[in-house]
């Protein structure tokens, strides 16, 4: 399995300061922006070795090694390291948080330079193409004309489908994961009443909660919401069965089984570490994102063609097959080079984080011919 | 199609008077125990020609026709009536609410006589066998000795097949439609977020509401959530696909989509008809129903065997095709007498309600097969 990339800390890099602010989907402008990144290897002299790891919904920058901050281990450290599918040794890897996350980029979470205030509900809504665009900002911080690679999982994947259709040039090969070119109505639903979840907690005071109590039961619900949607039947079942917390039936309105308890328990940690008007944001942005009728998706394939390795898991219902396929189609009308792989795991949609021996063999070896094509 | 069964009216059963109330499974003993029920059709001479029609989570008595309190239509009106799938012309049809439901029944928003006042949480958890023992009390009282069917389907499904388990000299045969034996992890863990949707309202009080405003925002959310899981992903993609209720999108926190719309328009218009803490209590009854270890389930097949259609629906994902062929497993090992289908449907668990020719013509053709057996 390789090594850990080790103690790792997270750099911030900010831009957009007036009259330079960024312009957003929305028509607003927004700045200054910062962006929290963590990278892991060396760039060589080229520059042709960096892959940019995007994130989904919750995660952060911290995608391997040991945090110096908090002594946490990335959230893909098991795909991400020396002799790793993402090989620290060969290539240098950057994960950046997303604008209007709550991990060190900017987000509604942030202190707005105008008012000195959080931004709360005044921070503009953000798409997945503005949170593109400001990783954009950074790859050229760091002097990187053309990223080896792109990839990502769940959001991470939209993210990775729209550095191919907003910046084509600028990617070898995309390997969008477990993801969609555009949210079902049943994932846009799931997406609203989490939402309500969290507006409904009466601390959530229309998102200005930074100076008083925050919404945590709200956002806990939001996210137990999120972990059924994220296990699947077979990998609850396997989990938990129908195993109680403690013998008999408590005929009350207390969890009884175990499953109760360890969403109750993944809720309650959950809201330490996220900030609730953040998840607002981004799954507004998840919503929103649809690349399925953008006459720029796949852009036309001239010049040097992005390649694709796309990648779906068998038992996810969040984000299922069909979904992965469809960007298939999508690509191939156009003559694409894609590959695609539909691997077996009853993890469902966290298989892309914790099953990870088929894909990570596949991505090793297409980063390997990868990086033999485009670094030449 | 068939016609109405016209204008009518809810009756109410009452039982259980001090000293004889009746044991629950959790040893409470409840009563005065009142039942509403509403019959169509009229019982014949021999009375054989009974069938007790079983609900779902939400629903009542007021199976079919034109209700006289409030002129609306029977949740099942498109299968019960003269010349329909269950004929009432042929057939006498009780439907009963449940107990803990709020329609007429004793449940949480009920008075209790010893205090004077809303139950509340004072109301004893009940379980699917509470239910039908109430249910048996109902039918005795309506001079029944045998039932010809039991039928229902979800939850309705569980208190057919309970009474098959309960009291298997009491019915001819029994139809559990897109129901299981038990809850899996998956079902309770959505029943979990639904009910901490409705505890997390600010203005449930502890249950203490019934003086004060309703926590209406809570249970609104959690029949939000509910009805995600009624739903299947295509049929969701059907009805909504990405439909904007405006055009462009708002960029704020209120629903772009037309999905949401309709969700927001089904959780509020569900406040106005049902009570909060009875959807605490209907949900924990279907999460401890567990028929799977029973050694009385399915009962020794000795003497005047109950006979079985079980039907389920292809894109039923919330009580998937294999919790009911895992009922035909159990009842098969005891060598009964069972016909499964597996229906094509694209409506998902919503299909029994909503979908109902194939079921429709299944159901017609087996009762009138069981009532010359039975009858005889």
């Amino acid at each position: 399995m390789g090594n850990s990339v080790g103690v790792v800390k997270t750099n911030y890099f900010s831009f957009g300061y007036h009259p330079e602010e960024m312009p957003l989907e929305s028509g607003i402008r927004l700045g200054p922006i910062t962006i929290a990144y963590e990278t892991y290897g060396t760039l060589n002299p080229q520059k042709s070795n960096a892959i940019l790891i995007t994130h989904a919904l919750s995660a952060d920058a911290h995608a391997a090694g040991i945090s110096a901050e908090n002594g946490e281990t990335g959230w893909w450290d098991n795909m991400i390291g020396p002799g790793k599918a993402i090989d620290t040794s060969r290539y240098f890897v950057i994960c950046s948080n997303v604008l209007g996350g709550c991990k060190g980029s900017t987000g509604p979470s942030s202190l707005d330079i105008k008012t000195g205030k959080h931004y709360a509900l005044t921070f503009p809504v953000i798409t997945i193409a503005d949170m593109v665009k400001a990783q954009k900002h950074l790859i050229e911080e760091l002097g990187i004309k053309k990223l080896l690679c792109v990839m990502g999982g769940s959001m991470g994947g939209m993210q990775a489908l729209q550095w191919a259709a907003s910046f084509p040039e600028m990617a070898c090969c995309v390997i969008p994961i477990a993801t969609a070119v555009k949210h079902s109505p049943q994932q846009i639903a799931f997406n609203e009443v989490i939402r309500q979840a969290i507006m409904a907690d009466y601390n959530w005071c229309g998102g200005n909660y930074y100076e008083g109590t925050p919404p945590h039961s709200g956002l806990a619900l939001a996210r137990m919401i999120g972990h059924i949607t994220f296990m699947s039947e077979k990998s609850m079942e396997d989990k938990f069965s129908r195993r109680l917390k403690n013998p008999g039936y408590s005929f009350r309105f207390t969890p009884d089984f175990e499953v109760e308890g360890y969403l109750h328990y993944r809720g309650n940690n959950f809201v330490k570490r996220f900030d609730a008007n953040s998840y607002l944001y981004i799954t507004k942005a998840m919503d929103y994102f649809d690349l399925s009728e953008e006459t720029h998706f796949p852009p036309p394939a001239t010049g040097a063609k992005v390649r694709f390795l796309v990648i779906s898991f068998k038992s996810d219902w969040l984000y299922p097959p069909h979904q992965s396929q469809t960007i298939v189609r999508l690509l191939k009308r156009k003559r694409y080079d894609v590959t695609y792989c539909e691997l077996c795991s009853n993890y469902g949609h966290d298989a892309f984080l914790v099953d990870i021996n088929q894909q990570a063999e596949l991505i090793s070896h297409f980063l390997s011919g990868e990086f033999a094509k485009c670094a030449s």
